[in-house]
């Protein structure tokens, strides 16, 4: 069953389904982590139901591409769209992103951002059963090393690439960034509560960039001791509440 | 002028002088975030006047070696074991860091830490005129990759590195870590203020351990917004408040 689901900041729609995809607290904390001009053209990759891109949409007038290979879950984005009146400023791209350099240019955009598969596809993972979670998941239908490659390939030099991950993929995503000549420029990590571990790591990387000065800006904690989201993410989400963010 | 500092947490007393070198809460923080066991054995490289060996000296009953290449430094890091009453367990080797696996053995320390040198020796670098203060802090008289490389020769297989340094070198150090088969095994941002960007980094890496797993610590905040030190680091320091740490 799908419901529409909207963010209090910019009352963006988001078409959504638990059966098949929902956007989670991570797509509205990479809209916010990146940074984006007027004129940017823009590349979404790893696109889903399309929250990352709609999200952005509210920051610029530049054109985005939202590129996403499970039909369904672009046929979800392309309404959303729609639904939106966006259809001018959003394209959708159902294809596997490894082709998006071919069929959309090349060294065109000056931003692509991206909410990648977190876990890679070890024979042995558990995976969610429902394969819509398990592709967004699990890198099954791609995985981090192409994910870079073709960001590089998209972008402009000095473009800017954002992406969202696990911090216990730090090492790899460093080592992918260097074998890709996109350079670490911000990092951000979230952490759940105060007082644990970092759960979330937002990164951003310059293309052809100068290696180092590495930023490492403020923590984000993302809920208080009484499971509320902390003043941040609430000013984040521009409300008091988010409906439909639950975790993907 | 030298004089003696005394940190409420353990009374270890330290010799410091601000001619020479005065050690700052890096160290303090260094000495806090590596773990040792009862009967470690326990190499410090960059030793200055002795200060995270001191410190470890308080958490552990293993051997503790220091490695320092100036001799006044040694000195005062010498007189300060022997103020303590520490000759049976600290001893120091006064080197050059990359001749201590020859000198000291080879696979043979259960732990190696490291306050380094933080910045590059560009030509064009402003230094500390004071030659003290200019070998601590620039990569004059060793670099990462020695320090790396150095330390993956003492270590024994599993064994632990821990080393403080500055956030915009973090690619250069996982790079490092990977060329000299040291895993990054946890990480611990370090924040003058909360909302600011970290200016210190507390790394742990295992010798061929099993890459990415990385976990990043909850962050440690330095001071409040009224310029005190906060809680967590009052409870590191064991007290009200630190004697003699200043700023490197």
């Amino acid at each position: 069953m799908e419901r529409i689901d909207q963010l209090i900041n910019g009352g963006v729609k988001i078409i959504q389904s638990d059966e098949v995809f929902s956007f989670s607290l991570d797509a509205v904390l990479l809209a916010d982590f990146v940074q984006v001009r007027q004129r940017d053209q823009i590349v979404d990759l790893c696109a889903g139901n399309g929250a990352v891109g709609l999200f952005l949409s509210q920051k610029t007038q530049g054109q985005i591409t939202m590129v996403e290979i499970q039909e369904k879950l672009a046929d979800m984005a392309r309404r959303s769209v729609s639904l939106n009146q966006l259809d001018n400023q959003i394209q959708i791209a159902t294809m596997d992103l490894k082709d998006s350099p071919q069929k959309l240019g090349h060294d065109f955009a000056d931003v692509v951002s991206c909410n990648p598969p977190y876990f890679v596809d070890h024979q042995q993972s558990i995976k969610n059963p429902n394969p819509y979670y398990a592709i967004a998941r699990h890198e099954i239908k791609t995985d981090l090393a192409t994910v870079l490659a073709t960001s590089q390939q998209l972008l402009k030099t000095n473009g800017h690439f954002y992406m969202v991950h696990r911090p216990e993929r730090l090492a790899d995503i460093m080592f992918a960034c260097q074998a890709h000549r996109l350079a670490p420029k911000r990092i951000r990590f979230v952490y759940p509560k105060a007082g644990r571990e970092a759960n979330m790591v937002l990164f951003e990387a310059i293309k052809n960039g100068r290696p180092n000065g590495i930023r490492i800006l403020p923590p984000l904690v993302a809920y208080t001791d009484q499971n509320e989201y902390t003043p941040e993410v609430k000013r984040i989400l521009h409300g008091e509440s988010v409906t439909g963010g639950s975790p993907k």
